[in-house]
C-alpha cells in the first residue's frame, strides 16, 4: 500500500467528519501496514478543544499498541497538522507524519511556522506534504462555503 | 485568592504525580475564582503521550464547562508548557496562563520558543512565568535525582 492508498483512507474519515457538521480533517495512523486508528474531527460533537483528528488518533493508537511511543507509526491526516498536534507528533515519537493539503494559517510544518526547525525537542518526524492535496483541499473548500450560505 | 494560592494547589497535583511514579507537574484552572479542573501528569500510568497534566485539565475543564472555548478562564501549571501544551492553550482560547518553574530544553513560552511569537494563531494568552518557580523546580529536580538513583 502505498501513501496515496491510505491518503484516501483519511479522506474518508475528512468526508464523514463533513456529514457530522465538523471541519472535514481527517487521519489514519498506520503500524506495520496495518492502519490501527482511523479517526475524524469531533472539536464541536464533543466540546473538546484537543478534538482534533490527530489527537484522538494517537490517543487511539497509544490505547492499540499500550504503548505512548508510536516510533514505528506513520501517521497519515488530510490537513498539514496545527501546533497542537504537530507537538503531540513530537510527544509520541512518530516516525512519520503525511499530510494533505497545505494550511498556511495554521500549518505548523512550513505554512505558518515550523515544528521540525523549533530546537532541542526529543524527536523530529520526517515529513512528506501534499499527498492528494487538491482532493483534501476541495473538501475543506466546501465545508466553509456550505457553512457561509 | 492570587496567583500563589493557585500555583500552591498546582503543586499538590505534583507531589500526587510524584507519589505515582509520574515526572511531577500539576495543573489547575480556574474559571470565575472557583477550581474547574485539578490534574497531574499521567503519561506513564495511561500509557499516552498526550497525558500531560494541562492537556488532562483543559480537557476536564471543557467537559464541566460544556464549550470547547475557555476564555475565561486561567491556567496554572509547576512547569513552563510544551508546544504541545501550548499548542492545546490556544486552541482552547484560554485567556491567561501561570507557570511556576522554566523549562530550557522544552519551554514553549520563551525558554526554547515561544508559541505567542507564532503569527497567525486565533488566540494568544497573556503569560505570567516564575510564579514559586524555585518550589516548583526542586521538586521536578527531586523526581530525576531519585530515578537516578
Amino acid at each position: 500500500m502505498d501513501d496515496k492508498y491510505y491518503m484516501q483512507k483519511a479522506m474518508s474519515e475528512a468526508e464523514q467528519a463533513f456529514l457530522e457538521n465538523e471541519v472535514p480533517i481527517g487521519c489514519v495512523i498506520v503500524y506495520k501496514d496495518e492502519i490501527i486508528a482511523s479517526t475524524h474531527n469531533r472539536k464541536e460533537q464533543l466540546n473538546r478543544a484537543t478534538a482534533h483528528a490527530e489527537i484522538l488518533a494517537i490517543e487511539k493508537s497509544c490505547l492499540v499498541l499500550n504503548d505512548w511511543r508510536l516510533d514505528e507509526c506513520t501517521l497519515y491526516v488530510t490537513l498539514e497538522p496545527c501546533p497542537m498536534c504537530a507537538g503531540a507528533i513530537y510527544q509520541s515519537r512518530i516516525k512519520r507524519v503525511v499530510f494533505g493539503a497545505f494550511d498556511p494559517k495554521g500549518g505548523a510544518y512550513g505554512s505558518n511556522f515550523d515544528m521540525n526547525a523549533v530546537p532541542r525537542l526529543n524527536h523530529y518526524p520526517s515529513v512528506t506534504s501534499g499527498v492528494l492535496k487538491d482532493e483534501c483541499s476541495v473538501l475543506i473548500k466546501d465545508f466553509f462555503r456550505t457553512k457561509r450560505q
